[in-house]
């Protein structure tokens, strides 16, 4: 029998393993071909991906190296006894080819293809194998059997009172930082919003990230109960409470490969809302040029299938498709948009317009869910809380409830502004381009990264004025960011004035 | 910059390399989002799948560690300098994102898409993403293209005879060895066959690994032109040819996820044929209800995109369909194999009939290419060069030319006889399952290990006697293969004697 050895690299979400190429147990030679294992420990068995080793400091002869989430996954001391198989036939992988062959998957089947990605049972490539067999055509039964799969492979919360509302937005424009906003406006009215959110993966910022910047997020689900029973709202992390885990998995094959179907929106934000409790969802499509969604037609449908999966489901459910042309507020990265977020909060002269705008809408939207509320009274509502100071009160009290943050965020020292190389008017941002040069500068990783906006769609700019300014907190993340902006700055500037477009 | 460090795991053939997670240069946790990044060495730069590590032993915080294929790719000492960034945005990617929305791909994107592959710049799951997206539904037009591509993108040899004949199974039937036959029956009539091979990947033993038993393989493009000049004909593994080199990369990919679609199988087969500079092929396509090509019907489809293909590229070629019901020989595993051929070629008394059959009825369509042969006299021309010791010679011939294997192959040591449940007729052989029998037996890695067959469909049992011998050359492999018989052996007795089938 093999010794286990962990093995110090992280290949997460993917379980890997080391055998070495002398292994006295094994021909690891033999193992090479279909690359997947069984790895049979002292209580648990695992499904890994082989890696063959040529080298004693990695794993020994007589070893079985463990990448870290393999280590955790098999839960055996190091040295304790293993072996291993070839993987057998796994028959949701027949599902999968069936689907290849353009069959209709059953609700079983999906259940029996979730149930084994959640478990980490499924390699990159088969998890590609899933999605790109469903991205090219899924009926709207298999997205609903998919979202319930989802749901059912996780925790679900359930809460005491009747409404929970919560609200998503698809994404796609960067600094769109609503739900800190919209969250304590709604508890302040009454309703309760327990927000789970996740750190952003390919944009610059998510809610958790931002939200980080003021309080603790990594809640379990029992601080998080407390928390709502005190506030009526929190801003947490979803990763600690495992809602919709095979989501998470998921989305590590989607981002890389850039795929980003409806489908697959859908069953991905509808299966974390329905497994988080929530009964009523407000979903803000943001459409522009540059953004997730393109055009008005697709936001429609999407919508429709947003409206069929939830009624299906029993959630009850609001689609409102908002301005997605330009990023919103103007600062981009955690610190800086949770910076933008309090100054709407505190009604601080100089907050972002647009920012606040958009909060009070979709908070006006979210606050007609209550049915004691009067037909069309959700907005103006929204404006009192807000302006009243009653939602920063929450909010403080969200903040005091969550914890302090256990480190305290600055923003990035290294800057760069980008500058206007000719006069005229700001006629279009680039959201995916922006959103690119944040990343590279470093965010949401490091907080304090990301890009600050002295210019947007409709201003006017004299040549040599700063557009943007470029926050990093490393070297490295500079140069690639203002390499990545002196290329393409993700801004443009036309001579004759431009009407700003209307959310 | 970051030192190059070689970190000795095969991920063939996937560029890995490794990154320290508290890395001096660089935030390694930046770039995991979509875990691709690129490689900047000094004279070469690749893309690469980043693994983040813990340990000082696997890779410091100054070096990147570059996996073995990585680090051959990449060309550079250990502690040459290396710089990384994050992938930038590929436009064949986009090609294949086009492709999952339904559009068809034109010659240049697949071109695009190929170029990359064999450039080792697609990770597992993007290949599988191209994969997919195209087995779902591809028209004639992207297979030609995808055929073209694929040749265009390795070596492409030529040779200065106006013929070169190539016959090829598309499989599935363990111990179907009748190249090895084929090849020196048609040297010794005077037509020219340079065939290379593939080693099996997921069946017991391939002509690569059924040769080598009897000679060396291994050969580069130019002992490969010295033998056939020679002897007319060799019997070669493509690997070191370069034939085609984006379909391996396809190949590592389709087998773990079992794939195996017609239109990949064309383009495979034929770009690799094209490569080798054949001018007249024969495919033979083996129909069994265990066979990788279940009915007629499928047959004919598979026939007539290969006449497609094939005609647009310039190729004579003929299809035949073979019966695919049952293993041919008696041995299944290349030393085994290896032994039948020689006893077909030597004219040995107990030689296994159908392989004889089925070499002859092949050769003789083979021969039918010569212009100067009377039409309808090939398989006589066959049995002639066959029984006369001309076809032996040839293969004599080819052996001494190619070089004596370095290592001489003997028979595992461990065997065991798996037992007939019942009395009664074989009435069927499941090719896939005793092809993975003996594949867990150790076969082809080891080439002494396979199945031996002493009964075949048609023939009477006795309850007790063997209908076949296991030969392992590992404790381990025999352990699995054993296990695998027990549950199942692959041979279905029935009480009513079944007619043998035709071929």
């Amino acid at each position: 029998m093999l010794k286990v050895k962990k093995v110090a690299v992280d290949t997460t979400p993917e379980n890997t393993v080391f055998l070495d190429r002398n292994c006295v147990f094994y021909r690891a030679e033999e193992f090479t071909a279909l690359k997947k294992i069984e790895v049979i420990g002292v209580t648990k068995t695992i499904l890994a991906t082989l890696i063959i080793a040529d080298d004693e400091a990695i794993v020994g002869a007589d070893e079985l190296g463990l990448a870290a989430p393999a280590f955790r996954r098999l839960n055996n001391r190091e040295g304790a006894p293993v072996r291993i198989a070839q993987a057998p036939p796994r028959p949701s992988l027949e599902a999968v080819r069936k689907k290849i062959d353009g069959a209709e998957m059953t609700e079983s089947e999906i259940a029996a293809i979730i149930t084994d990605i959640a478990a980490y049972r499924y390699s990159p490539m088969e998890i590609a194998a899933f999605l790109i067999s469903s991205a090219s055509f899924m009926t709207t039964r298999e997205v609903l059997g998919l979202t319930r799969a989802m749901k059912n492979a996780g925790t679900t919360l359930d809460w005491k009172w009747p409404i929970i509302v919560d609200k998503h937005c698809v994404g796609g424009v960067p600094g769109n930082r609503t739900s800190m906003i919209v969250a304590p406006i709604v508890a302040s009215h009454g309703l309760y919003m327990p927000k789970t959110s996740s750190r952003a993966i390919t944009s610059p910022a998510g809610t958790a990230d931002t939200m980080e910047v003021l309080a603790r997020v990594d809640l379990s689900t029992e601080e998080m109960r407390s928390v709502v029973d005190k506030e009526k709202a929190c801003l947490a992390w979803g990763g600690r409470v495992n809602l919709s885990p095979a989501d998470d998995v998921l989305i590590s094959v989607e981002r890389p490969l850039r795929i980003d179907t409806r489908e697959q929106m859908v069953a991905s934000i509808l299966s974390k809302k329905a497994a988080a409790g929530s009964t009523h969802l407000l979903i803000d499509i943001p459409v522009g040029p540059s953004a997730k969604i393109r055009s008005r037609a697709d936001a429609i449908q999407l919508r429709k299938l947003f409206e069929f999966v939830a009624d299906q489901l029993g959630l009850t459910l609001e689609v409102v498709t908002t301005d997605g042309s330009q990023p919103i507020g103007r600062g981009v990265g955690p610190v800086l948009e949770s910076r933008d977020v309090m100054a709407v909060l505190r009604n601080e002269p100089d907050a972002p317009e647009d920012l606040r705008e958009r909060a009070l809408t979709l908070a006006g939207k979210v606050l007609e869910f209550d049915p004691k509320l009067r037909g069309g009274a959700g907005r103006a509502r929204a404006e009192d809380l807000l302006d009243s100071g009653a939602a920063l009160a929450s909010m403080e009290g969200i903040i005091a409830a969550q914890g302090p943050s256990p480190t305290r965020y600055a923003l990035g020292e290294i800057t760069l502004d980008v500058i206007a190389p000719r006069s005229g008017v700001v006629s279009a941002m680039d959201c995916q381009r922006l959103g690119r040069i944040a990343r590279l500068a470093g965010a949401p990783m490091d907080k304090g990264a990301g890009l600050d906006f002295f210019k947007k769609i409709g201003d006017p700019v004299e040549k040599g004025e700063a557009l943007y300014r470029i926050y990093s907190c490393y070297p490295s993340d500079f140069e690639f960011a203002s390499t990545c902006a002196a290329e393409e700055s993700g801004m443009t500037i036309s001579e004759t004035h431009l009407e700003r477009p209307k959310a």
